[in-house]
């Protein structure tokens, strides 16, 4: 426990080494950079909001509540060279400001480009796309992929705790069958979601690969009499599922392993995984793919959940250097091809995207209550990065370009597949009082 | 109608044109021929059921009742040189007789081969697979698509309504959400279920895309008071289609176009195509694409039913040439790449796999119930080729060699999607009474 306090400790230093703050440039903007802000503007479609310099020089409609400023000479030109990657950074160091509610503002950047996109574009407008794809996509070997999942989930099991949902501490989209439940509702909704999508057994053998806190796997185990053995490469996550399933008294029936997909063994009647393909990267599907085909028996079925897209792209400039590294989010497409590589027939495929829109604002909604407290335990340019990432995401959800995929396979063969869906929808997902 | 009754009767010929039946070869088999019989066995798996030669030579086990006869030398030959397309041909004109129920033959074949794809297999063995895959997969021009349509469509309205549906004439994947439905209740609740995936309300537009002999576009017009334009090539389905709204009293609601979902114009609230994907050939996705992109309002929904596979392959040679020429079947990938082309995210897919088998099964055992009529209209290799296909396409769903998906997919930014499906189910599919 020393040691893994200690862990922690070390942990609590903004991780993302932004540079800091700046001073307001004082010196007066000229006619080009007055020019380029305007440049600016029209590239990203003339979205109703301002845009304003440092000297308070602005662009756009003098009605809208919503403005981003530059508050600095050198934001614009680290603007006009990156601009994806510079977003994110200098709003995260304070020299780019958003005024106005952050998700809004965002979608309504997003919204405008996306409409520039598949409009007529003049040429100069490349240059907010090609900022987007700075990226090479690959997978993460062994190594590697400790390193990046170490990146973003062992910031502290307390940094987590503080914005995630108190029910089962669940860090993917919550599922709001009935759109006033609580977060905690939706998350529990969610795990037995992917129950029912199972149909669990008591007595059957589950892998869950990549269990982040270990919440459905504890869930499944106890709801459902399943024993679990559960895989994650993060120290901090195993450590925390491990203590929660002693206090639940399901050690006996759940097992955690600090161990790579890539290394998991035995066989399974269900195989689930909840939120880790896009930490995969595409060039490990056919390793995750063979993982599958060799566990899972040939009467079970599975079940992978996933952050998708509707189009092959690379991942965000800035949400991949910053939040994600190694991360790639698939395409519908890619995620079929991933199982082309195996034997399996997909079942059934839903997709939630406005579910996960919601549970990044109740996020947002938690983490920024907890504003001063993390900006205390890290730093201001952290706590400013984290919210633009919850703010961006429920934005990019809200606005189409990202998906969420439940995907659920079973063997070509496997002729007691269910028929019917009906069976998942019997009773409400989930308990009517917040736990 | 004169003018359709002649063209009926234009029809009634065998438009297989297949090799009529040959006596019985009376020479004795040479141990070369005996040889290859042994290895015909072997390359398929060792299947249990016997091969038997013309003089009575067999290999397989003498335990079992199913048994599969060339009844001549030349058929031994056709069948090495073209394996998947003889095999067709043979058994329609009678050449090569199955013993034992047909469906379940020629399941027990697919299983051993698929077994032994899956196996290690020596090198001889590539000859079944090599024949699987004799034609190149590509896409119809307009007057392609209306002769293959007519191939199979235009056999005459009566041949069809013989054995298909006495509710709707559907001629594609019935939904047996109850599996012990009539065809009838399993027809009628696809339908219902359709149009509640499509969240259908009065008043909403329609476009059909290949609506066959019109059930669908009658029932959505009926059942959800929508106004419904469909299209098909058909010219004898659009006939009948036309003629059983005006019995309907449909008229001022649904409208029959004879046109190739190229030149499908106007716009829709919903887009619906059941069962032509089959016929469009991937040559042509982006077509459908760009026709679906352009016809779907912002705020509207879709869905495409078609058979798939769980990885690309082309068209089972015979089918291809006999039943279904410019038929293509799409992999789950490619079904979600001919999204790609289009702006629009993918809601939500359902297999339907092992309705289709029950489907085929019902199908199946109606068309043998009028054996002698159809023989009588067209000739005996005829209705054998038709019984193949049919008893041979039950057996591939079965076996896992083809899926059926139905998905649903809106315009990325359309946040008014359902969010949930448990409307989907929220009464049975079908009327308690078989209409």
């Amino acid at each position: 426990m020393t040691n893994e306090t200690e862990h922690s400790a070390v942990q609590r230093r903004n991780p993302l080494a932004l540079p800091g703050n700046k001073e307001p440039s004082s010196s007066t903007s000229i006619a080009p950079e007055r020019w380029l802000l305007r440049k600016v503007h029209e590239a990203v479609g003339e979205p109703p909001l301002r845009l304003r310099l440092w000297d308070g020089c602005t662009v756009g409609p003098e009605s809208s509540d919503m403005m981003i400023e530059l508050r600095d000479r050198g934001a614009l030109y680290r603007l006009l060279r990156h601009p994806n990657l510079a977003f994110g950074d200098l709003h995260s160091s304070g020299r780019l400001r958003i005024h106005g509610e952050l998700t809004r503002v965002i979608h309504v950047l997003i919204d405008s480009m996306n409409a520039q996109a598949h409009g007529t574009s003049p040429a100069w407008t490349g240059w907010f796309k090609r900022g987007r794809k700075l990226r090479v996509r690959k997978g993460a070997n062994l190594t590697a992929a400790r390193g990046n999942i170490h990146h973003h989930y062992d910031l502290g099991n307390d940094f987590y705790r503080l914005w995630l949902d108190r029910a089962a501490m669940q860090y993917t989209c919550a599922y709001f069958e009935s759109p006033d439940y609580t977060l905690e509702q939706a998350q529990l909704a969610k795990l037995e979601h992917v129950c029912r999508k199972l149909r669990l057994q008591p007595g059957q053998t589950v892998i869950d690969a990549g269990c982040g806190w270990g919440g459905l796997a504890r869930y499944m185990a106890k709801q459902y009499g399943v024993r679990v053995r559960a895989f994650n490469i993060s120290h901090e996550q195993v450590a925390y599922a491990r203590e929660a399933a002693r206090e639940e008294g399901l050690e006996d029936r759940v097992e955690f392993i600090e161990e790579d997909f890539r290394n998991i063994s035995g066989s399974c009647d269900r195989f689930v995984s909840v939120g880790m393909l896009e930490h995969v990267g595409p060039a490990n599907y056919k390793a995750l793919a063979g993982v599958v085909s060799r566990c899972l028996h040939a009467d079970g079925l599975g079940l992978i959940h996933t952050i998708g897209r509707n189009r092959p792209a690379p991942l965000d400039a800035w949400i991949e250097k910053r939040i994600f590294p190694g991360g790639y989010v698939p395409s519908a497409g890619e995620l079929m091809r991933l199982f082309e590589y195996t034997p399996f027939s997909v079942l059934d495929v839903e997709n939630l995207r406005l579910h996960y829109a919601q549970t990044l604002d109740h996020w947002l909604e938690r983490f920024r209550a907890h504003r001063e407290e993390v900006a205390r335990d890290y730093d201001e340019p952290f706590v400013r990065a984290w919210e633009l990432y919850l703010a961006g995401s429920s934005a990019t959800f809200r606005s189409g370009g990202l998906q969420l995929f439940q995907v659920v396979f079973a063997h070509p063969r496997n002729n007691q597949v269910p028929r019917v869906r009906k069976d998942l929808y019997h009773a409400p997902a989930a308990p009517s009082e917040t736990p």
